[in-house]
């Protein structure tokens, strides 16, 4: 077993040095129910002493909405970076009373083809859950979602090679125009 | 609201240079079905190209048992860690099936007295979750459990000027003695 692990790391640190995979990222997502999430960016500033390095806002739908709804609110804790997001549609099950199930997703940003990452997942006998579709988040990458061997789900956010019809990308593109601010 | 965010800001990283906060650290915790742990590293490595760093093994519970079950295996995404445990207790819920919700956890991990945190926390709106106990992963840690007002549970790791009675430590320290490799 202990050859078998140097072998693998061995090996798979030179397939990172080959492919110059340096970006390789992790986000956390965290989904707050609407509109609570620059409330929640507030306490978590507060509390734990996160940065907020960025931020992307849905456009206002209503006239008398005070303010917009958070797309995403990168906060730094640490070297870790957590993304903070009003939920607006199901992307997360909400949580059921006295359950001790989070909102939470895990997002693996690195500069590698997002279909070649989840070609090799599914090889390694992971799911693949929906197309690959523009990441609203971050002009100009991708993203697909697998579920791992062990449960745990994974968006996949990077590259592609390849240019998708409009008709394809509506389940990942907000309504209007996204705010990048 | 723009003043707003730059003075929280501003007071948070006062303070945290007063308390010389240096060390905080977000590890993602991931609860397998026991015995997957080991396959679910392997896998981690294998496909999204992390790095073990170190791992803390339960001791074998039957002869027949052909490797110990991982109490924690830290993995290295980038600049970020994942911690992956074999579930042996109802730490995390099991995701029905269809659904989902995933077997994640966040841990907050500082040099600052966890009591602390937690009041700092719970003075803001969150829910303390259980009481603090010693952290069986990081020796000498203590820990301890909130819900946040937005439905997030964190495990906030840290220092205590505490001393605990045997007895409190029960449902924090697993069955035997803990192997660090």
């Amino acid at each position: 077993m202990a050859d078998q692990e140097v072998q693998n790391g061995g090996a798979e640190k030179a397939t990172a040095e080959a492919k110059g995979k340096t970006t390789l990222d992790l986000i956390v997502e965290l989904a707050v129910e609407a509109p609570k999430a620059e409330d929640a960016v507030q306490f978590y500033k507060a509390v734990f002493g996160a940065v907020e390095i960025e931020r992307a806002t849905y456009p206002k739908r209503k006239a008398d909405q005070e303010r917009p709804l958070l797309l995403s609110a990168l906060l730094q804790f640490g070297g870790n970076k957590v993304m903070v997001n009003d939920r607006l549609e199901d992307d997360f099950k909400a949580p059921e009373p006295g359950s001790k199930h989070q909102n939470l997703g895990l997002r693996l940003v690195s500069e590698q083809d997002v279909e070649a990452v989840i070609e090799k997942a599914v090889a390694a006998g992971a799911v693949a859950e929906g197309g690959v579709a523009e990441d609203r988040v971050l002009p100009g990458k991708h993203l697909g979602k697998v579920r791992d061997p062990f449960g745990i789900v994974w968006t996949i956010v990077g590259n592609t090679t390849k240019t998708f019809a409009a008709e394809n990308d509506t389940a990942a593109v907000p309504e209007g125009r996204i705010l990048l601010l």
